[in-house]
């Protein structure tokens, strides 16, 4: 893997020294980017929420958009990724300071650019609800910082039950979300999705399909109200649109039509834009 | 710095590569240990909640003890931090892996050793409530993973608020602890602080008083019985016992005596197990 570093490419080497926040106390932001065949999705919404975490946790701000493009579609031409569907990968962190919590006012942020094959989108999947819960009142829910490690554990108690994904629920036991994607759920017709008060992040996904659906609905839902949906998608800017195929012992039977037609509707508004 | 990195020392370099999971997802674990004049306070309380930890999360175990403690002694003296008090951290990561959140089986942890300049000790504190909230359901909360950033904000948060350090209250609305240090309130006469349930570390500090005194109770509080105490001390294994002469607009008369008396009983208890 060949990554940039402030300006530096670097082949498999080591990147960050012993003292950056970043690694001693995942004080950071991370983006990652789907691109096909070199060009990047949605680079926009990326780019615009990394800037916008970045100014709510006092972290300097990310390079400008025009730069952290060009790096990003350099990373992709390096690592021989020009084809087909990769993953760009940007982490922000908080540079090197001292020991102990406080950053350091002449701290220079550092940014790490690279790419990797990216996972397959659109799989089916399967749920299971785990013990971990998102903290409205926590950073670590609401961006996407670099102490990611609760999405980490949700997603491995998913798999030890058998799952594919994690349905996790808040601190005030509504469900939030998957482990690293949000949660579009068919009940009684309506297609909502949680406010992103309940703890979650504001999925790049998960905008583009509230700007092509003026009929979705964010609002907070109940475990038992959220137990009647016949259909649920989960939404992930890699993954793209996953149909749930149960969750714990219910089946939904509709999630692979509320896909496509979720699908449907962001394609004609992205057509219906790039006419504009 | 010079740091060991599973071997080796590394003088002012970097440390970790771009795919190290402790840095790309704050998947790991760090330990900071007291030293005075080059040996390690309570090192054995650290070590075993690092292996505890570890276990817990599904990390590789980290070395045995005494491979730790003479690495840390090393790096002491490496880094001329013999004389006096000073900072060792250990940093267990689970190692270089795929994009994604699951760990690969065949991923080796890495641990990283550094020696810094210990912060003061015992100095008093006031103390803000802040905004960030612990949860008793997440690993980041309840183990001292690389996911740190929680506690970054919550004491940005009492700094900005004029306050030296946060207090937390947890997602149920009950104090929990400071940014990196437990609680120990004296209300009514009584010695209380909040079990692990509600969301905390298991603080070595924390550990010993708990040992020293057996009329410490471990319990809940609300914010309405927190508030009537009449003196609160901070513990943290590097900053010791710190008494807080206020919280948000309460004054804390007691904490100075309060501090003093657990002072004494750990002494007395350590002058004992010498003894035994």
């Amino acid at each position: 893997m060949i990554a940039w570093r402030d300006g530096d490419w670097i082949e498999d080497g080591d990147v960050l020294p012993a003292d950056d926040r970043g690694l001693t106390l995942g004080d950071g932001l991370f983006e990652t980017l789907l691109a096909v065949d070199g060009g990047l999705a949605h680079a926009g919404l990326h780019f615009r929420r990394l800037a916008a975490s970045a100014a709510a946790l006092g972290l300097p701000p990310p390079p400008e958009a025009s730069r952290l493009e060009a790096v990003a579609r350099e990373t992709l031409t390096r690592n021989g990724l020009n084809r087909g569907r990769a993953a760009v990968r940007l982490t922000l962190t908080a540079g090197r300071s001292a020991r102990g919590l406080v950053r350091e006012p002449s701290a220079d942020a550092r940014l790490l650019v690279t790419a990797s094959p990216a996972p397959e989108a659109g799989t089916t999947v399967r749920l299971a609800t785990v013990s971990v819960r998102r903290n409205p009142a926590s950073p670590a829910s609401r961006h996407k910082t670099l102490s990611y490690i609760d999405s980490v554990m949700a997603l491995r108690e998913a798999h030890q039950a058998g799952a594919d994904e994690a349905m996790m629920f808040n601190t005030a036991g509504r469900p939030a979300s998957a482990a690293a994607a949000n949660l579009v759920f068919r009940i009684d017709g309506e297609i909502v999705t949680p406010p992103l008060s309940e703890g979650i992040l504001a999925g790049t996904t998960r905008t583009r399909l509230l700007a092509a659906l003026p009929e979705m609905v964010e609002r907070r839902l109940t475990r038992a109200e959220a137990k009647t949906a016949d259909a649920l998608v989960l939404t992930n800017a890699l993954r793209g649109l996953r149909p749930a195929l149960s969750w714990d012992d219910r089946d939904l039977p509709g999630s692979g039509e509320l896909r496509a037609r979720l699908e449907d509707r962001l394609s004609l508004a992205e057509d219906r834009d790039s006419l504009g």
